[in-house]
């Protein structure tokens, strides 16, 4: 499949240049009429048995093939509804308290400092430092590192010494997966959450959870619902699944992991490396175009992501929405950002080069 | 709307006798037609502004809807995935430990065993007992008591002096909300947990957790994701909602949303007490039918739930399944269970009546 028949599956690329799969990423016609199939299914056959024979076999493919992003076992891959839902459960479970520190940086989303709070709330030290910064921040009283591994503000990348710090790392992937390539052994990390929605176009409410085995020895699951019980009819003897699907999420439904398997059956059809190499070419293309016209770009490291200064970041994103140029704001900061995908093209860059940077 | 033609939205009752609500409704077209016009416009129009713009309109009015069928202010309404997961909020946020005792029934749902288990693990004390006798289990030595509302094996009710125990009650209302009339103010319950896709007909991956304001406060947010949050821009310096929002699930899609959200509109529009009149009527119909022909029903309540003894429930499943006739078994019990819905008739009844009790 070439870039032109890869594009020709978004409707939204008709009409729009759409630049913001790192918020949600543009929904392929494949991933409407896989979900719609299984709607009108479930209204016409009926949800019993069948149904949810359905659904788990789509969550289980769903579930092998976020495993061959990620470069682990599928044991080692739990279905979550989002990137923040995976890093709640890990922080949460790892019941820190008084003592602890935990090191990150002071750009991350709210996805990660959400459960960041919620464990300075328990008495853990929160040390935030540039991005940059965050391996050398690690000390003797370090308990472990969370922090992004693509920052949602600049497309920046965690430190590559990370995995040398001795300490577990935890990644926060929304930016990470379906955007550039990921192999979780490589990176080291202990724990990796990511996204169904954005680089990998799926449905709202999908994601991922990767935890490296030993390390979810350390994870209690605070809340399990019986779909993380090896034998829930066991009731009070019932014991927790042996592999990470102790933390899938409660209910995912069919319509939704057909949704987000077709969107990402799409990707892999396509060929990742292909996807990879081409949303990075892009996307540095797009960085050298705004600096050639005086904007100040945001560092960055070859990733998907471009972010540059704007005098007035959120008059400009409604300004450039009604030319049909979607791009975000990102509040408290004088940026705009870009989200470039192998489904955009020149034409998109060129629509927002000449709204954005005339 | 009279009885024929609500029945009629239901395209499964064309062929089928679905009588398995208490696991998931039958599907109203409504519910199909918001769900595929919410992606049709996410592939068309793309997922930005206006999309998130629209996925909280359908959550404010879901929320809404949960509000007025559990007869509570809106403010005290979490949009939740299952009733598994709202009842693990509650159950985990509360962080009982050894000292504490819960007083329960032993015949929970494993929605509810999960965090039980949990909690027993954590080194609380779990008294199991029949039902029907949970509010005389009660003693000093009690911390609260977690129980269903209207049990999944048999339809029976919680007691109804659960209220006067003076401890918090925790209520599994997966087989209550949409069935029979709620109030959890008359009720007097801490807590109420309930499904979106059983009674209420809507998608997988819906309900909804009432929790008293007061009790509220004792519910430490384990995972808060940034939906958690009244103003997550604030970063480190934010604050949970104020109300039962700081309890929504990480994300929710908007055409989930969209679905429940028909689905429970089309019951509120048939008029819910003309609803639950029905369902409770017919079920009481089908009880006696089967006592005449001499089949041992299980005590129940005036419920929706029909449970009798059959010599192998399993088996029997699946041949009335062959005959179009959807029931359960419930494994580890010698019942077999009929849902049914103010979308049945009597033709339904008569169906199963004669596949299962010639």
């Amino acid at each position: 499949m070439d870039a032109a028949a890869l594009r020709a599956e978004f409707p939204v690329l008709d009409r729009l240049a759409f630049l913001n799969a790192g918020t949600d990423g543009p929904v392929p016609a494949a991933a409407v009429r896989a979900a719609t199939e299984a709607l009108e299914d479930e209204a016409q056959a009926g949800r019993y048995q069948p149904h949810f024979e359905q659904r788990s076999a789509a969550q289980a493919a769903l579930r092998e093939a976020y495993a061959k992003l990620l470069g682990c076992a599928v044991e080692h891959v739990a279905l979550k509804t989002s990137t923040s839902e995976g890093l709640g459960t890990v922080l949460a479970g790892l019941e820190l308290g008084p003592g602890d520190e935990i090191v990150t940086s002071d750009t991350e989303h709210p996805g990660l400092i959400g459960p960041l709070i919620a464990a300075r709330d328990r008495g853990v030290d929160i040390k935030a430092v540039p991005l940059k910064d965050v391996a050398d921040a690690v000390t003797a009283r370090t308990t472990l590192v969370a922090c992004s591994h693509v920052s949602w503000m600049t497309g920046e990348r965690a430190p590559a010494d990370l995995k040398d710090t001795g300490v577990p790392v935890i990644l926060d992937g929304a930016q990470g997966v379906g955007a550039i390539p990921v192999d979780v052994g490589e990176l080291g990390c202990a724990a990796y959450a990511a996204s169904g929605q954005k680089w990998l176009c799926g449905s709202d409410g999908t994601g991922m959870l990767y935890v490296e085995p030993a390390f979810a020895e350390r994870i209690r699951v605070h809340a399990p619902s019986f779909v993380s019980f090896a034998d829930h009819h066991a009731r009070f003897d019932a014991t927790l699944h042996a592999d990470a699907r102790r933390f899938d999420t409660a209910s995912l439904s069919r319509e939704a992991a057909a949704f987000s398997l077709a969107a990402v059956n799409l990707l892999a059809g396509a060929g990742l490396e292909a996807v990879h190499t081409r949303a990075s070419g892009l996307a540095a293309r797009l960085a050298e175009a705004l600096e050639a016209r005086a904007r100040a770009v945001a560092p960055r490291d070859g990733t998907t992501l471009v972010s540059w200064e704007d005098p007035d970041p959120p008059a400009t994103r409604e300004r450039l929405a009604g030319l049909g140029v979607i791009v975000r704001d990102l509040p408290g900061t004088p940026f705009l950002r870009a989200s470039v995908g192998a489904w955009n093209d020149e034409g998109d860059l060129e629509r927002l080069l000449s709204a954005a940077a005339p």
